[in-house]
């Protein structure tokens, strides 16, 4: 029996009656109850099976964006970094009318979801590509973040690297992921929130507070550059969470500048380096965190990055309290990441 | 070197100055950035090493409770169902107190960490032990449950099982844990939230309203026994994600009568063989939703158990955002966990 539902294969918002929590339904990923067998693990792809790889442009949907010399043509080999449409998207652009009935508030997940392939080359990570090839990665995120943020649809730009398969990514290929959200998402809201508080109440922003207290302190700061302040956040929901905060304050990562992302390439390699010496090439995780793209101003917003290697699995108490439980602090985090 | 901090093992909270969210801090878990590599491989244990075998009580703290033969000694074998403490809390009872400080705000992660070990035999789980020892740990979380209520420091009771590796459990002997935790958690604050706007709005219980459309509507009805209905939730987080809920509204697990536990563990077992038969014995997390013991009344709120089989991995997308993408609709899910 074919599970998967002809005809409403869009990806599809819904809201929790009693949270208040939207939750994306996106379909097209899996169909079947056996698929999430195979799902359970990891498979090495080789180079003439990667869509992501040089010869294989036809394999993804048609590109949207390439750093590619001039006059060669879209979806052929030859690029350096190549954005595509995700194939499985969990936001898109078709649209959909659906109604709301009463309990049961749903909404078609409109938005944005694209790919970004960071080389061309299929067994090189952003811990071992030479560093003006990871600039040119946080530049293409610069240009598509803002291209994403002309998008009427779009209210936040969630940019995201999901690297091996316990961090979530399900192709092997180095990439990371563009999702043009139509909703401000909790954490985000959460963060704006607490940010707009404490500008409020004490004057300055939060996160420049964060990045001189912690120079101060020095107990939880790992390194630091000539823009950026890199520490184990005060309170790590993960075992070795790393936060990249820029010592500048701006509040969205278009406004980053080229120095910023060139010194940023260095200290995302040097981060992810240690990560590597640590642990062994771990699974991790990183997102940007950055304003939303609402049409507001948020200037007492800051960007930066947070990042962790996924070294523990959570259980029933987070899921069940979305309250994490971390076995190591930050001090023992910082410590050990600085040592390397 | 090691990391373990000694002096420092207590378990603490702390909160993320810019979100609000309180973490627990509980390093007496893991004390070497080593210890991270053995925890990603799952490791069976022989009954003979295995702390919640008999014959093993004195490998774990003294007991708290225990079902045994009248005037059999405790921490001895003998015994049906018992209860400790964890050995590595994630709140514990000890007092240290600590200062604040401006953005840094911590707290002793006071509170209790209990283990209910289901069955003396190492090789039994819910799903495969007979109905009425299954009856017999639900009546256990219910003393339990009591008794942690009238701790005062503990504000909410978190009864929860972590089953398989990937679920999250470190030892396979089958148990529950027992979380007394000293605040009440963002998600049980939300559900607490909106329970209580629908009741001001509506009128009636919003899980008993949900439990009465969906039957009404079918589609994502799994079971139904004489006191609970089994559904995929409408904003499933997780693909398979199960609600019970009670027919009958109860705020509180300890409300439940000794026929609804009675039904219930036949019901537990249910779900968790289909689990079993859809998916060759997934890891599953589940836990127990119920009012806080704030000494508040929560009349608007309704006691209910979550599970879901972990057959999927959470990326930087839904730990940046706190929203969840889920690739199986919950009408797909019933209609395939029903047809078991």
């Amino acid at each position: 029996m074919l599970l998967g539902m002809k005809g409403d294969l869009m990806p599809e918002l819904r809201q929790d009656i009693v949270t208040g929590n939207w939750v994306v339904h996106a379909t097209e990923r899996a169909m079947r109850p056996t698929d999430f067998e195979v799902r359970r693990v990891a498979h090495k792809t080789n180079p003439q099976d990667c869509p992501f790889c040089p010869g294989n442009e036809v394999m993804t949907p048609l590109e949207l964006f390439a750093v590619r010399p001039k006059g060669s043509e879209p979806n052929t080999p030859g690029w350096e970094v190549r954005v595509v449409p995700n194939k499985y998207p969990a936001f898109s652009e078709v649209e959909v009318l659906r109604g709301a009935r009463d309990l049961f508030q749903r909404r078609q997940a409109e938005g944005l979801h694209e790919v970004i392939i960071h080389t061309p080359e299929h067994s090189l990570t952003l811990a071992t590509m030479p560093c003006e090839k990871v600039e040119l990665v946080l530049r293409v995120y610069r240009l598509r973040y803002h291209a994403a943020s002309l998008d009427p649809i779009v209210r936040y730009v969630h940019i995201i690297v999901n690297h091996g398969f316990e961090g979530g990514a399900s192709l092997e290929h180095s990439h990371s992921q563009l999702f043009g959200v139509p909703i401000i998402p909790a954490l985000v809201q959460q963060e704006l929130a607490g940010a707009s508080w404490y500008e409020k109440s004490r004057g300055e922003c939060v996160f420049c507070a964060i990045a001189s207290k912690e120079l101060e302190a020095g107990e939880r700061v790992i390194f630091q550059s000539e823009h950026f302040v890199v520490i184990a956040p005060f309170a790590s929901r993960y075992p070795f969470e790393v936060w990249i905060i820029p010592l500048s304050h701006g509040e969205s990562y278009v406004t980053a500048s080229d120095d910023e992302l060139s010194d940023l390439a260095q200290v995302l390699k040097d981060v992810l380096r240690r990560f590597s010496d640590g642990f062994g090439d771990p699974p991790y995780n990183y997102y940007i965190h950055s304003a939303p793209v609402d049409g507001s101003e948020h200037p007492y917003y800051h960007w930066h990055i947070e990042l962790m290697p996924r070294l523990s699995t959570i259980g029933s108490f987070e899921i069940g309290t979305q309250m994490m439980i971390n076995t190591t602090t930050p001090e023992v985090a910082a410590s050990f990441l600085s040592s390397l």
